[in-house]
């Protein structure tokens, strides 16, 4: 599902230089997430990947160039996550369900990742738009295949879209990043009967 | 709803104190929103709003006092615009349609509240959990009380309030924020559908 090529101009040659790419994300990761993009430096970075201060800009031209790339592959490593997680759904419901107790997972194991891309906004906020954008259009098809196959009522699936990523992304907040004091089936749970019948009683969802 | 005292330590003792205070947390606002919060200076802030530079130490102790407050005064004015756009709400369903169109509204009229908001969580955690907080234990009730009524769903509202706020959170961005291309009432229409049925069709949401 999501686009894992890389834009020509960066993308390395060599296996070793994927690796040592990779490694520089990783560190950058780190270093933005601990220590704040602000306050973190270069030689932060390359310290943590293990190579010299120049072998650096052989990969990206600036910091904001490893936070832009950083924050795409953050993108694509979470939506191959979340796809291969889904892959063996029955339907829709059950892979709104899999997908947000796979992030909310995700979300607690990878605890800069909110950080890093909530601070990205501040440097330049195309790279924040892009990473929604990127996944909202992944999600999009989704919904369109679930409402073309009768499953998901008829509907906007491109505003429904920004208001499921909003849902995950605060449950995602409260639930996995801020405090684990809510079982996640739980909050899986709740979401699971939301989207299946909505909030209101039979009563009230007539009119 | 919103709870109006403030800290006792900085609530000004006259109305004109009150009124400068007011003019200082505007100015602070504008200046934090459109230059960031840490290029913004409080000579910024007090040259905005008009007072000497000395002034401002009289009603804050330092530049992060003064963001706490701002937030603080920011989800105030934000729940009491919105509990009176829904006071006359002829149901939770008409409530949350109501305020969504509110809020949408809100910021787009409101350019600099995502930015400060978003930026605060880079000063002090703090500040932006306890805006979130203070917004979900009115909603909390709000829901809590509808519950209580017949027309909720029995349901963890608590969780459903944070998926709620991330919905209406992600809307703002997208479509009152980012972009005009959509009609707010258009998705407050689409948020409308799924709060009152739901996301699947019949078919799959008896499970």
């Amino acid at each position: 599902m999501p686009d894992q090529s890389l834009p020509r101009d960066s993308a390395p040659r060599t296996r070793r230089g994927a690796q040592t790419r990779s490694r520089l994300l990783r560190a950058a990761e780190e270093a933005f997430g601990s220590r704040g993009y602000h306050r973190a430096g270069i030689s932060d970075i390359t310290l943590a990947a293990g190579v010299a201060q120049g072998t650096f800009y052989s990969y990206f031209r600036n910091k904001e160039e490893v936070l832009r790339e950083l924050v795409r592959n953050m993108g694509r490593d979470l939506r191959a996550h979340l796809a291969a997680e889904i892959s063996d759904a029955r339907d829709r419901l059950d892979a709104e369900a899999r997908g947000l107790r796979a992030f909310l997972a995700y979300v607690a194991g990878h605890p800069w990742m909110y950080r890093v891309l909530q601070e990205a906004q501040f440097v330049d906020e195309s790279i924040y738009r892009e990473y929604y954008e990127a996944f909202g259009e992944s999600y999009l098809r989704l919904l369109d295949v679930a409402e073309a196959d009768g499953e998901v009522r008829p509907g906007d699936n491109r505003i429904r879209v920004w208001a499921l990523m909003g849902m995950a992304h605060f449950l995602g907040l409260r639930y996995g990043l801020w405090e684990r004091d809510v079982p996640l089936d739980r909050v899986v749970d709740t979401v699971r009967d939301l989207l299946r019948s909505g909030l209101m009683t039979g009563e009230h969802n007539n009119e």
